[in-house]
């Protein structure tokens, strides 16, 4: 560890180099519940793209394995640090380089925070739309890594739609540039994709092209209380199916809303079963609402409750936003689930749920972007009591077996870190992670780049 | 060759294998000038995924090159025959599986006509956007291998944002699916998008599932006369820093719009250095075209025409839409470019252009997909003239040069394939094509995909 230490010092300022226990123990861990960290080697906080070749130049020569970090607020152990390993934080590499409202660019190092960077095009009349719930702190290197999603998606896409070029530290130290500043470009494979989503396991991103757009008016929220989880669902189908784009269309059960009430005291009506929250950032946002609040009506709604301004809408989302911080106050332990299936099935989805956690014994609080199908199952649990713990990751499982029966994915937005690996390869098939596993050893032949993650 | 013949025969009904030399020879080409094409060895018409799989074991037993084809509308080679090989045309598996309005989906095999869907997905007031020029006649399994673009690009996107998911037959006869049905998802490398643009070189497409938009209303078009190419690229740079989203905003420079005009003796103001047109399909274009039409007047045109309904707005785009046609009869040959740039630097590519066609002493019509910054300078020459054929590929090749100088892409829409081979490494660099050959690698380690294609 003394040669890594020194070997690293080398090319490194020494304001960069941590490698007290104490401190390298508050940085092994991401925002995942029950993912095991190991005790990193060392820990760098690199300022410039020099400074992330010579470390893994270093690692590469030392074959110590690297593990990439944002802001730590990833929810599936992506970020864990492994035994020995250097952890990588980005954070300091926060430098927003450019703006252009003409070509509806940014250029940023990845340590940017999401909502430094969306108040920073904000100003300029631009929008950067991929918004996680973590917005605040979250940076968009880390946001890169997971393919970030958020509630803005089911009009807007994920992150991954808005990378347009990468710069790239290979595991090897070589700088590769990825992808484009141009509204459009074919030329070769698509590398910048490939690195989206890749949970810094094929390489260390250290600048990112981002597509911005023009800020639309501010969103319009409606709010409509169901008696069922079906009937909200129903809802959602009927709004899509008849050709609305609203901005946001979330779902929240039951148990989310007591929770979120019984946290904020924000008044939510708490005796439904489904609460349907849908936005429209359109030119005539009221107009649209009253569409959606007729289909709402038709699909069973016992209340649909628009809002009248800006404030109220703010304070609708703010009762969506505090949806997971909620519900961690119903038991000591949480895990958060992240199944996506088609619109279609998010009835059976959310009926499927309720009769997972009624087996299992369990308070499992679900909420959704109904819009896009992605459901976040929470499961409420004491871990301290071993049986419920069992039950709880068991309910776990079972959840995303019933996201896969139904034609889902595991994971919408939040990765597969180590949270999900056995999972992967259930839903890959095995021809799927053999290629998957090719691409790998393509970009990181000695395997140090986040090793033991995704897959 | 006879034993080619019968091992392809064994999986194969009669009808679906052709060894006639003129039936091949006429498979041979895409539609790209001056990129050579060798003679094919068998001609397979496979109408299940099963036949492509037998067709790529008894390639991969024998290793036997293989070209996948569409309906050969491409322009850069990718289509063209090897010598020896297996042509595979796709166009006989052409049925639409699936249409669902609420998950917004489409299930598609690869050799369904984009008209053809995009006709069906209209009657269920749904939109498939990518719109090539050869529309009428392409298929969706050639927009994927090329990674298509059009007129609607600069509000909608390219083909590489409808694909979410694929059946892929490997190299060697394996089937891969990748990515989903739903909304979003992360599990893993985004291989779908690998595939997008690809051009046939990792796996062949049996399988497409793209995603659907709401049918926009019917767009109203505006045209814009002016002085000089730089203006009309200014008033782009103002409209799109304005925050418009138009659904179309394409340039004619005075070549192509003379050379439109002879063809369809269409009115058009064929006095004028440059012509805009613009488009919005959103609820009120008439108002959007008024605000476009002042910045266009602000940027100096001389006139601004907006259509007052739809068939005016159709005999615009009808201009538009033979721009290539009738830039082919300037001169017994013409290649098409596909440069494109930032927009910023859309004014100094067409004034870079004209000054290339003036050094060489061509003709160089330039229609453009301005919003995207997406050029197609097409050099007008005549090829049995040696030295004018000569000139012409250098200007050529002193296109792609400036559009890299300007920070672009050799490519926006049209791929790679054979034409640009020597190009795609000055723009991806060393590390960029080591990277790329190893993914190449990772898929087909024989090497029997479209060889010769991409790198």
């Amino acid at each position: 560890m003394d040669d890594l230490h020194a070997r690293l010092r080398a090319g490194l300022p020494a304001e960069a180099l941590q490698t007290d226990p104490d401190v390298m123990a508050s940085y092994a861990h991401d925002m995942a519940s029950f993912c095991p960290a190991g005790t990193p080697a060392a820990l760098v906080f690199p300022r410039t793209v020099e400074q992330v070749q010579h470390v893994m130049r270093v690692a590469t020569e030392l074959r110590v394995p690297v593990v990439p970090q944002g802001a730590r607020t990833g929810l599936s152990g992506g970020a864990n640090a492994t035994d020995g390993c250097i952890v990588l934080s980005l954070v300091k590499m926060d430098r927003i380089l450019e703006i252009d409202p003409v070509d509806r660019i940014a250029v940023v190092e990845p340590g940017v925070v999401n909502a430094v960077l969306s108040r920073a095009v904000d100003e300029l009349g631009l929008y950067y739309p991929p918004d996680p719930s973590s917005w605040e702190t979250c940076t968009i290197g880390g946001n890169i890594g997971t393919a970030s999603g958020g509630l803005c998606c089911v009009k807007y896409g994920v992150t991954a739609e808005y990378v347009l070029g990468l710069d790239v530290v290979l595991a090897d130290g070589r700088l590769l540039s990825t992808g484009r500043r141009t509204a459009k470009g074919v030329a070769g494979y698509d590398l910048t994709r490939l690195f989206v989503g890749s949970e810094g396991s094929l390489g260390i991103v250290v600048k990112a092209v981002l597509a911005l757009r023009p800020r639309p008016p501010r969103q319009l929220v409606l709010a409509a209380e169901f008696g069922s989880a079906a009937a909200a669902c129903a809802a959602v189908c009927s709004i899509m199916e008849a050709g609305h784009t609203p901005s946001l269309l979330e779902l929240m059960d039951r148990t989310t809303i007591r929770a979120v009430n019984k946290l904020a005291n924000m008044g939510l009506p708490d005796t439904t079963e489904a609460l349907l929250l849908c936005a429209f950032d359109t030119p005539d946002p009221a107009a649209d609402l009253a569409a959606v609040g007729e289909l709402c009506t038709a699909a069973g709604a016992a209340q649909v409750v628009p809002a009248e301004d800006a404030a109220e809408s703010e304070l609708l989302l703010k009762a969506r936003r505090l949806s997971l911080t909620a519900l961690e106050t119903v038991k000591p332990a949480t895990m958060i689930d992240d199944v996506c299936v088609p619109r279609t099935r998010l009835a059976a989805m959310l009926d499927g749920t309720a009769a997972i956690a009624e087996k299992y014994g369990l308070t499992i609080g679900v909420c959704a972007h109904a819009g896009d199908g992605n459901t976040h199952p929470v499961v409420c649990f004491d871990h301290t009591d071993a049986d419920e713990a069992r039950r709880a990751r068991e309910s776990f499982d079972a959840i995303m077996a019933l996201g896969l029966e139904l034609g889902g994915t595991i994971t919408g937005e939040h990765g597969v870190g180590t949270l999900k690996k056995e999972w992967l390869a259930r839903e890959l098939g095995p021809v799927g992670v053999e290629m998957q596993r090719g691409i790998k050893r393509t970009f990181d032949p000695l395997g140090i780049l986040n090793p033991g993650k995704v897959f």
